[in-house]
């Protein structure tokens, strides 16, 4: 073998090293995680985090956060169906997991679809999320701080055409960005990588979306000093699991049930056969 | 052929020619759809129309009105799970959407079941919506403006019942009206059509209701000048959807696992041979 | 045949008769059953509601409960997602289902998880709710009133060491107790029953807590005088439903859809055959 590929090897070895062992500590370790997040998503989110072995709390109420944060291995901030009722809840979970020292994710939904979610987008972005996903018109219009980046939920741009505003994003927030897209980007700002799995039709399912993100806290949780590898593996996962559904889908209901049963049955082999992050 | 079964075979594709046409803008054109909706329906509902082809958006907070409503294609307000905070919202989206000419659709779910969800439906049916669907129960609720006449959210009334009321109420408010049921009734007051798809297993998956009204708001979007045609061809074509789902279903939860993979995949071959509209 | 296996063999009999005549009177008469639940369940609570033959109603708001509550023929109140908006109108249904004469069920999703959560629980307690169901950490925090005792939803105590709570906590309120696990227990406080059905992967669904004490709610409608065998025949059957599904299942997400399907197709020879109901 050349040398390039040797090391091309040896990084995809890697790679299915550091995706089997999270995927396996999170199986083992059962990582409870708060869920502050949209009512469309919860149901899909939560079998999400119970297929991959973590233990999700959909707990939102600010009456709550002093008791309960403090508790958990992670929590994930949702914005799909915000209103001004939620946000100082978001806010206290968000700094209280951030004193506890417990990771952050925030999932900017639909951030650029008016003024009012576009500033509490900005505002939690402030608060040091571990990690940002979004597609590429949420990463546009957060690296921008501008609405109208986006239709609605779905994106109009390919993450490819983000990387600049996701590295930017990165570099002023501290935070991991992750651009999810037909490749998904991952950078710190500085380093970036990409993640090759998955299917087109994982987007005709709502909230799929949604529910990486939760994944990515799962993943974040058991190894929160290495928030990009734990990003970068939690989307592969994902979109592994969504190939094997596909392969026995006839549409994009029966893709969302297969999808969850692999990631319950994902093994090694499956993720050494398939998985493909690379640098960029 | 008979001079009367010509009309009827042209009438049929006509009809045919319609919902498919239909159809094909929505997976060409992508509408953007914004729902105001209850919270045990936003799954099904999101996953109905992106399967249609449509790119849903639950935002209902009434401080994004102003800046997203404007740029949707239709808007859907549903008051399943109706509460007073949400009201301001769905009456703010209904006069925005009226005054930048774009299509909205009500769905006055239990409309008899309370004093108060009776008068936020008659309100709302007061701000010109251009679609009403309900059951025969919640119309009939709403066109005498009386309570009791519905058991919770399952109608005590066959589609046929309500033929009176839902042509007076068609008349009194200016919208299509149309009544779900063994026949699903649409009437603009004057011309009233029959649409016969369906099976009656869909009554057992909560929010099949809700789901085909968002679908309507899908339809109506892409021709909002021709909004009783839209409306019959969403209902038939949604139920078309379920008599192919109902082929290889064994209960409730299968049927809606098929009906939303067949809504992806259908074709023109499968409406020509199973759409029945007529008029009545 | 042994003295003492006759018993248990009669004993067999006589719960396969009740549970079966519970669901048959369950399809029969459509039981209307108002849920003021968690976000998360909504749907399948609605689901398995439906597929058992009741006719489920998501109604939480306060000004509806004086219209509406008096209809119903029984209640269901889960705190999954509770937040203090939520609490007037749960005490205020409680309240006008007692008063009425229509029994209520009660799910401490999490009871322990916080100060608010907690004493919100332990108010719900004391409005004499007819079924208590919860997990066995739940149980143990209603019961000795201190929070901790529980990691989010998911339990860290297994039934049985649960059982000296639960009759505490049935002598203490009135209410039977069941309390969910690989056993699930039963109890007024006196007599014990214990049920056998389900299989352990059920618990890698989001809200199948939830949805079987919506299926109490329906069993105890159609039975109000005899809320223990109906709280038993309701686990057992849900369980059962379980049990079939999971020979059909291929993970978490196959098996919730095999369990409703299930649940709808269940007959007598299945519920002969499966159904394990002991004293203990």
């Amino acid at each position: 073998m050349e040398p390039n590929n040797l090391n091309k090897e040896q990084d995809k070895n890697s790679w299915v090293l550091k995706a089997c062992t999270l995927l396996s500590k999170i199986r083992d370790q059962s990582p409870l995680i708060q869920c502050i997040t949209n009512f469309v998503s919860m149901d899909l989110m939560a079998n999400t985090l119970l297929s991959a072995g973590a233990s999700p709390a959909m707990i939102h109420s600010i009456e709550e956060i002093q008791d309960f944060t403090p508790n958990i291995h992670a929590l994930c901030i949702n914005v799909g169906t915000l209103s001004p009722a939620w946000l100082p809840a978001m806010r206290e979970a968000a700094q209280v997991a951030t004193k506890a020292g417990k990771p952050w994710v925030l999932d900017p939904v639909a951030a650029g679809a008016s003024g009012f979610r576009l500033n509490a987008c900005l505002e939690l972005v402030g608060l040091k999320p571990s990690v940002i996903r979004g597609n590429g018109s949420e990463i546009i219009a957060l690296s921008k701080a501008s609405i109208g980046a986006s239709k609605g939920v779905d994106s109009s741009h390919e993450s490819m055409g983000a990387m600049e505003a996701a590295k930017s994003l990165a570099q002023s927030s501290g935070a991991i960005v992750a651009v999810s897209g037909a490749v998904d980007i991952i950078t710190d700002g500085h380093r970036i990588v990409g993640a090759y799995n998955g299917v087109p039709m994982m987007q005709k399912i709502t909230a799929t979306g949604c529910a990486v993100t939760a994944l990515i806290a799962g993943f974040v949780a058991v190894d929160p000093l290495h928030a990009l590898e734990a990003t970068a593996s939690a989307l592969s996962i994902f979109g592994i699991a969504g190939e094997i559904g596909m392969d026995m889908a006839n549409g994009p209901a029966s893709l969302r049930m297969h999808l969850i049963d692999s990631l319950y049955n994902l093994d090694q082999a499956a993720v050494s056969s398939r998985l493909k992050i690379t640098g960029l």
